[in-house]
């Protein structure tokens, strides 16, 4: 299976602490349960902070998508410089921080969507020719202007990155040898140009790749910046920062990644000389933070192979089941909750209560021994948890998620 | 791209019929919607009651899992003998219709469960000795007791079944060996032994598999039921029957299977001459009454290739994204609801809203020209489409969903 994220521990009794919290307190009032640590979260920021480098123009923002929970939005929201949104509902959540920055990327926006952004002043991160004639179509010329990035398709991806997003023919964004005519007629027609979106990957956990990455987002906003003639007022390098999942993966070294970013940002050509950079962040922020929490309701033995039926399952974890953009499915970290850090004893494969063998939670890991009503966590499980996953399938009950 | 499923026309006017609709009239209320023709499904289970045997106590029973949407249960009701539940909520909106037989199954019932069904008189598929106790606790000596039938975990599987659950070690049912003592003490509990359940398989499309796993089934069910000395009232014979989604995929021939369940039921061993047989499908009786409309809110070509992006996505029909247990993903039948029958004149990647690339709903189809505003139907979306996708992922707009 995968590691299980460092600084978890067990109090004196065997009860995994989650934060604050005692994973026994936790499930008390029901399971499934989504526990999200805020002090992990606030620690992965100041980490951030700290390997990054220290030039005042560089900016964090939160992609809402990672996980939208109201709470965690809220706890965020003073942590970080901005948010980026990729829906309506996304943009509603956190447009009560106005006038927090805010920018909103998507393929396939509406009509309304595009109202929304321009009359809000919302900054809109184009991702096509068509998204442009629409700002200009709702902009209100006795308001300001409609506040316009323009999404790259790079010539590049995120090397070794567990989703790769540039480099090819794609939906995201404008193939970067349209972007500078773009940008022009976006200033000649009066908008303002907010500047330039480039997402190449996510779920690197190579300071090297991510680095690289970097470089040729800053390089490549130059030399479409020279072409236009004019200074991005902002940069998005995008994220691409992963966290380890599976057997073997080790985490991605933040400290390697700050320092060749100031390299990157000290040599950046002069017509980048007043831009900001955003890094946008989801899963590396709060992925870690994140542990499910299920109880097991069977245990059965079939043929020689011993099983953990819990009542959560993939319509909760459907990336846990290795059915959401892997190849391979691979285990991701488990612990039993109540005996965190007990020797492991048997090998049992943990399994969700769908009438489904999609659902599959854990296959063949060495646990201490699980009874019925002890309870199994998941971790990694902040990120892409939840509300990445089918949670009407089979009408199960729901979920609850707290913060703590 | 998949075989669209047969009997899909055109208007005059080049709209897609569905059913008794217009795609042009259901879109008119906004996208992207699901609409189920319930003439589809009534004629599907028509012809199943054609090209089953005569024999009375076969029954059919609908998997509420395939799709739990209300209107379509209230419209299913009375064309089916009974319904299928794994879940709390499942059993909750058929048992409106009691004294309809349901059967509950699904392993990791919580306590909670196993006494509703309990004191409900709902059949219980028990999957594990656990449930045998739990069941006995909840009884009220004083009621009926207990409805308890027994999942078999045989030592068969559904050839080429989509998705094989038997054979195996699994979470499924009690081992096959272990079955028969556990029957009667069932019976000696004085609890109502209901019979046997076997699901061992999905989504086959071979006549000649489903018949083998039929007919292993009844053999299997009369060893059993010889070693407990009893006729089981009921033998669950399962599912099975898929439909056609891929390209090269052909349709079930369901008059094959017909017949060879006609020789093995009038071959059966006396000991199942009083028994009733069930089969219980969900996919085959819905899934190709189905179609997912989804409007065109972009047209991008990148690179040279020409996408199209919708205002839908894998948030609503994540197994045509190739999400949901598939290792190969292939494309679905897809088509221009507001051209259909048009010849197709280009290649294009029909894309959801979301922003990540695993959004990916057509990819490399030949289509007839498509523009912002068209609709793009994708077929085969009756069974396990919104229930069993990320509704909430990226917190996009709600489908809806609508009989017609």
């Amino acid at each position: 299976m995968g590691p299980i994220p460092a600084g978890f521990a067990a109090g004196a009794d065997g009860d995994l602490l989650i934060g604050r919290a005692r994973a026994s307190d936790l499930v008390r009032e029901g399971t499934p349960v989504f526990a999200y640590d805020r002090d992990r979260i606030e620690e992965q920021i100041r980490l951030f902070r700290a390997a990054m480098p220290s030039y005042p123009g560089l900016k964090l923002h939160y992609a809402v998508k990672a996980n939208p929970n109201p709470d965690l939005l809220s706890f965020i929201q003073p942590l970080v410089d901005g948010f980026d949104v990729a829906s309506e509902r996304e943009w509603h959540e956190v447009v009560r921080w106005d006038p927090m920055p805010i920018s909103w990327a998507g393929p396939g926006k509406t009509e309304l969507n595009v109202m929304d952004a321009v009359c809000r002043g919302v900054t809109l991160n184009i991702e096509s020719e068509r998204e442009f004639k629409l700002a200009l179509q709702f902009w209100d010329r006795e308001v300001r202007p409609p506040q316009i990035a323009v999404r790259v398709n790079p010539p590049f991806g995120l090397k070794g990155s567990g989703m790769k997003m540039g480099g090819l023919a794609s939906q995201f964004g404008v193939d970067h040898e349209r972007v500078a005519p773009l940008v022009r007629r976006i200033i000649e027609a009066g908008a303002e140009w907010r500047g330039l979106h480039v997402y190449a990957g996510s779920q690197s956990l190579s300071a090297e790749a991510v680095s690289e990455m970097q470089r040729a987002t800053v390089g490549l906003a130059a030399e479409i910046a020279t072409e236009v003639g004019a200074t991005p007022p902002e940069v998005n390098l995008g994220g691409g920062f992963g966290i380890p999942y599976f057997a073997g993966d080790e985490e991605l070294d933040i400290w390697a990644v700050g320092a060749a970013l100031k390299e990157t940002l000290d040599a950046r050509p002069a017509i980048l000389g007043d831009t900001k950079f955003v890094i946008e962040l989801g899963r590396w922020l709060v992925g870690e933070a994140g542990v499910y929490l299920t109880r097991v309701v069977d245990r059965k033995v079939s043929r020689g192979k011993t099983f953990l039926v819990v009542d959560g399952g993939l319509h909760h974890m459907l990336a846990a089941s290795g059915n959401f953009g892997q190849l391979l499915r691979r285990n991701y970290p488990v612990a039993v909750a109540n005996r965190f850090g007990a020797e492991a004893e048997e090998e049992v494969t943990v399994v969700g209560c769908l009438c489904t063998p999609l659902d599959l939670l854990a296959d063949e890991v060495m646990l201490p021994r699980a009874e019925v009503g002890d309870v199994i966590a998941i971790f990694c499980a902040g990120a892409y948890g939840l509300s990445a996953s089918p949670q009407a399938f089979l009408s199960q009950a729901e979920a609850r998620e707290v913060l703590v």
